[in-house]
């Protein structure tokens, strides 16, 4: 089987090919070769024998889609996109970018022809749905984004349902959660915070906390969104129906339940290491993000989310090799 | 004001251009110049003293846009479409007209810029909706199309949507019913028969029914459709909110009372016109069909349905031409 990679390069994708690479198989097939895309050209896994073709550059520019589709992937996760930030400051690369290169991608895989008909797992996102929302959310929704970035997705999956439709491909789109806990360092994304809290204080280290305790937010671990996307690879699509985009299960978690639990796990100094420092611009933001979601067609389907919130802060501490016993506070004695 | 209108020589451009020209005002301004297209240079309305530029070709070519909206126009009516059936016959120019064409209009809008922004009133349709629906339709009910044509007025709908919340244009999307009673000949739409079990009988002539009487329907008039693209160039927008599209109100009506109120308009005599002659294959697209709708949003934005169907039909007389007086059924003593 070969598996075409886009935004390989990014968090979730590399762990993806370690997962693709670690297991061998996917869909009960081995994996005998891998296509990798993004900017810079990503890193093949550690450890693998099977053939790596890494592709650097722009996916949307004129030509790549076809170049990404020449050898006919039986599997593409399509992942590369331009961030929410940036796709609301940058009109025209957004719609570029992620319309116009999902666009590209699909109608490369139809150019092919012959019977080609690839398995797309397609990287949606939640900010295809906009206020008014209820709480929770159900997957049949309508979709009214309210930022470019949802828009272009939004538009993604309905691409996604129509090439498929159509027989040109058989596409899975996910809306994953928020991850937490990212690894790595703060970043400026206006939900880094909710990562921030539990991973700084792991490490000795301080992390602000812009918000009120009792937000809330809907998340899912790393290693459940590569599960997510595996899945997506492997399940029988004929249950899915024509509408072949899924909100994916996560916990709805608040801060206060964070913190909660980095207490539990790691002794109340750590949470001492939690500044708070109300934003209200970054409040505002989170204020208007969904919160809570049900996600009963994908959960029907066999996708599992983090069993708790526990569960899913140990599974970092593992990732990071942070392991059982956590570095005192600096600063502290532990 | 300047009013352009693409797809003008339509039959519901045409009906809006005379109502245009005669009134003479939209949204309480003097409408002084318009600018029209089509593929064939449409016709100006008669008695009308105003500049009318009419542009020939296919708006969604490389440039066209641009031409359009090169005078900056205060009011665009953008009817143009490619319709359902050749969209989903010829994949690739459904997508050039209805997606790229459409976005080309708004990119050529945007493109203008120095404050620029006209009122876009875009013909969206009721196939944006797909099974499996409930009955009655809400306004939110998610949109998962089930044809290439419903998918490209579903990304419309964002689209108009998106570059509405961005300030490049001031949009209202119209999900139109069925139009009944349509003027002129018989077409080969599958909703043909609608219009035609009440247009053949009252010239006369013979028309066929292919499916059962207690098939339900949504429609509305040519005078309605009109009557609510008029209303949404002129109403206040921001009522809105940030969802510019809308399910228009109508008329849930079964075929038996078609038939019941053409008897009661024209005499049993007429009904005898109508041969049913069941078509599976009609009968199956139309089961497909949605029925009936809520169009809550609409309405209180104050879009004004039909009163009735008998009011619906003895306007279609009128406007064709037939007055009170029917006449009568040919081949048949009257």
């Amino acid at each position: 089987m070969h598996v075409l990679v886009t935004g390989a390069g990014g968090m979730i994708g590399r762990k993806l090919l370690e997962v693709l690479a670690s297991g061998g198989t996917l869909a009960g097939r081995e994996v005998t070769r891998m296509t990798l895309s993004d900017l810079v050209a990503p890193q093949p896994p550690e450890f693998t024998a099977m053939p790596v073709t890494s592709l650097a550059g722009d996916f949307a520019r004129p030509g790549a889609a076809e170049d990404l589709v020449a050898h006919e992937p039986d599997v593409i996760f399509h992942l590369a996109a331009v961030v929410s930030g940036e796709a609301e400051t940058d009109f025209e690369k957004g719609y570029r970018v992620n319309l116009d290169g999902t666009r590209a991608l699909f109608e490369a895989i139809r150019a092919v022809g012959g019977g080609y008909r690839p398995r797309v797992v397609f990287a949606s996102s939640l900010a295809v749905f906009g206020a008014p929302l209820p709480d929770p959310i159900p997957d049949t929704h309508h979709r009214t984004p309210l930022t470019s970035y949802g828009t272009q997705k939004a538009i993604g999956e309905l691409l996604l349902n129509d090439y498929t439709r159509r027989g040109f491909l058989d596409g899975v789109g996910l809306r994953l959660p928020t991850l937490v806990v990212r690894p790595g360092k703060p970043n400026r994304a206006a939900s880094g915070f909710f990562s921030g809290i539990i991973r700084e204080p792991l490490n000795g280290e301080e992390a602000v906390l812009p918000v009120a305790d009792d937000v809330m937010h809907w998340m899912a671990s790393p290693r459940a969104a590569v599960g997510y996307l595996m899945h997506a690879a492997s399940l029988d699509t004929a249950a899915l129906g024509d509408d072949r985009n899924l909100t994916m299960p996560g916990l709805a978690v608040t801060v206060a339940e964070e913190i909660e639990t980095l207490a539990r796990i790691a002794g109340p100094t750590r949470t001492e290491l939690i500044r708070r420092e109300h934003d209200a611009a970054i409040a505002r933001i989170v204020a208007g993000w969904p919160r809570r979601f049900t996600a009963a067609r994908a959960e029907a389907l066999g996708f599992r989310p983090d069993p708790d919130f526990e569960t899913l802060v140990r599974a970092y501490m593992v990732d990071a090799g942070i392991g059982a016993s956590v570095p005192p506070a600096s600063g502290r004695s532990g």
